[in-house]
């Protein structure tokens, strides 16, 4: 972490001799700073993977003819590809229910900048936390869902988040399932958190799976949203140790920590542009 | 966690024949439902401890008349001891400077009834949270510490406390020095979170202290509060991974999860009666 | 842990008031000395798990006479119970395969004394670790495992086991799986290490399984083994964190170090009685 | 990990523009094809990282005739550096006293080729693992180690280091210190594992120590042998949770766990060419 304005160059592209060379070339040759670069070889499917950010200062252009300029370069190596600027923030829109952790957790991170992003708005199928969220200065949106309502319910999210122009949806424990057509919509851009260790405990109520079963940790995971109800790219995992004096109400309890911790590391891997989707799984240059 | 209401007896005494036999024979006779027990036996120092909740509705008689009932066999067995009642909520005053993370992480565990207590008062040396303490209802008091006016401003703080009625005082990254005659005055009501494992990094800046030193993990530490900087008996500590890529601002972002996780772990075993302590030492039954 | 010569009671039964003060109570009368104590309720079904460590030299009877004098306390209770002495070193099979990990780790233990056994044997369906069996001193016993001969060769390991008085059999990684009848003979016997974080990735290749989900942390399961293959109480768990980089033999590689820790702790508490079955889940008493 | 033949890159050089661009575009002229590569600018000391690992097959020349190739452009950019064959295994002089355990995990993971190395030695001022050591095939060398005799012993080391020709000697538990002369000459080749979260509790009896003051993890750490007492330079730490009831001698069972994997992780990074010094700390490219 430092606190320079950069470019990130975030690529995926069939392998081959060279890549580097003419990645790194190009930039040099415009005397492109590298401040950090990470890169992955999947030697089983022959794909290469990148993602590289490079100090803005040290380019002689801004962020639009720095694109313009590398097109071509990608092109050449079938490039799956983005640019982004440190400078222009990305505008989250917060999904949540009746539950509290993440929200607080994410507004907490949000206010002291942790998070450098925009939250162009928090929509609930609940009243609850509007006071908390407008007292933060974040416009809340009221969308109720019953079961008779769901079509017209989430077409009214995705004209709010179109509205807000969002570039990532979180759906901070909204307990809600996504119709297929809003995750086809957004393939890429639905980020959950789930209150297991996928692919443990699938669907409603994992506590309560997990105390049935008698496992000795619990966990989180944070993933993309698919039309196949948790079985979505995972972004991160974690797990917390319990034991047989707990009951499903202290793993709920323990549980909020980490899906708090796992939702907050895999949004900010996704923010920095550090998540590059590979099929059904991802890769994360931490 | 169960819902019943409970008193918890916790004690600490030389060791002994028969001790479980008495004590739990005396809850026997007047009927009472044991729904947790621990017991720890210092085999070096020859000392006993031990926590027990008791359904209230088993007993015949309130805490009161409980606690009188109890107190000959107490004295007989030379016990440091205390009863309370889960129907009494702990009072927690809360004392924050700038940071936020500890103090929102408090505040979205109250609201949410996961931490069942009372916090009559925030304390800082600041204004910048007295809005968002406000807005959840909770008094404010804003006590501006300077190098020259600490001893009147502690003796403020203290005359809050006591007004407060302060079952515990708890520094959420206060970021002050609290001075000997306060410590003396509290010996284990006041919980400080550092941010480091202790006994590495005493002092100021422990993250910077890691930087240097080089290490590959970095920690928290909640503990009691004693005149010697950072050396109070140990309740809770954590750590987390870090690496030669991470920054001190890294650290201070990674720390900010670490600690207000393990401030939130080791202020729940103290408000559960779960902490005992033993010289400069803590037994805590989770 | 400590170095004296101690009987453990471990018991179960259906609860009521009054139970540790009956145990204790007679504890009391016979004068003895109360090392360390668990106790755990189970709320939801109502039965009462305890394990407690009885100073051998403070007891006026050894061992048996101990068990006569406690039985109409356990019949009065309806206790599952037993008293086991420290003095009597348990019996532990261990069946390997060809893989070396946990079979290195487990006989590091023993002739460090850290696990304080007899093992009568090593069983194994191939001959590879004969010679650093034998040179410990252990018998080694080859017991070739094909299609055809599995009930032979079951029938064999049966025997061998029998002939050793084997208190516990230890599957490290053995690879095979165990017939049902085998299962049921020793429905609290048997113990496994499975190389996944159970109930995920049941089965043949759990890494290659985790490999394809995209999980980013691989576990592995301590479980007592039971007719449904990988279904068993579950014992201890453990994970580890992975990411995109690693490769299945990567996984395998890191899971070979979760695999013994997990094992190796779960066969000391099961060693030292600390393990309750609890219908299909366990009471872990650490 | 993969099985291929490949060279492995390790350098650090001042930080500049278009390092990478020279150094892959160096090797695409070659046709190398990148296994795998990481990076890391010292942003504070302006100091540039990197670990390239490059297809064996893909080069048109061997290892020496590659490295002379590379001299001219690491001249250029001011680089310590070292190019290192998969093919050549390196050579490990493992040290030990009488403590078990991580001679018995190396020389599994040794004779499993997980650790795909030579142990030309294995050295000990006891003759306690005489007979394990030589049954695996390994000389054993008996080095006794007297408050009198200790120049003449490490000479002895030294010239059976020397006769070894040990790229690493790796201090198992062997509970000596090492003398100045010794670490002055292997500045970059001592590795110990030391038996506590250092910079906590740094020489001897660290459990002893950790039990004193009361801390609820305790771990232990890989670094480089220096002339002051375990302040070299950190490779890799771990650490695992205790509480109140665990005694000295527990916390060095539970110790044993840690210190065993955290030194295997540590020397399989240095034997991968994974670990750049840097002052008095590592870049440590996982």
């Amino acid at each position: 972490m430092h606190n320079e304005h950069f470019y990130t160059l975030s690529a995926s592209c069939p392998d081959q001799v060279g890549i580097i060379a003419r990645v790194s070339g190009f930039i040099a040759e415009h005397n492109g700073w590298i401040l950090e670069s990470s890169y992955h070889s999947d030697n089983n499917e022959n794909r290469y993977f990148m993602r590289m950010e490079i100090r803005a200062s040290s380019l002689p252009c801004g962020a639009d003819e720095f694109r313009r300029k590398f097109a071509p370069l990608a092109t050449a190596l079938d490039m799956d590809w983005s640019i982004t600027d440190s400078a222009v923030k990305k505008r989250v829109v917060v999904m949540v229910s009746k539950q509290e952790h993440c929200l607080y957790d994410l507004l907490a991170r949000w206010q002291a900048k942790e998070l450098d992003i925009e939250i162009p708005c928090v929509i609930s199928n609940h009243e609850t936390f509007r006071g908390f969220v407008e007292w933060h200065g974040i416009p809340f949106h009221h969308v109720p869902m019953t079961p008779d309502n769901k079509a017209a319910a989430y077409a009214e999210v995705t004209r709010l988040f179109t509205e807000a122009r969002g570039d990532c949806m979180v759906l901070a424990r909204y307990m809600q399932i996504i119709p297929p057509e809003l995750c086809a919509a957004y393939p890429d851009k639905i980020i959950n958190i789930h209150h297991s260790f996928l692919p443990s405990f699938v669907g409603a109520k994992p506590y309560h799976q997990a105390y049935q079963r008698g496992v000795k940790l619990i966990g989180a995971t944070c993933h993309f949203v698919t039309p196949e109800l948790d079985q979505g790219p995972i972004i991160e995992q974690d797990v917390i140790r319990i034991d047989h004096s707990d009951s499903v109400e202290d793993m709920v309890r323990y549980g909020k920590d980490i899906e708090k911790a796992v939702l907050a590391r895999g949004l900010r891997y996704f923010l920095e542009d550090r998540v590059l989707l590979h099929g059904n799984k991802t890769v994360v240059f931490r």
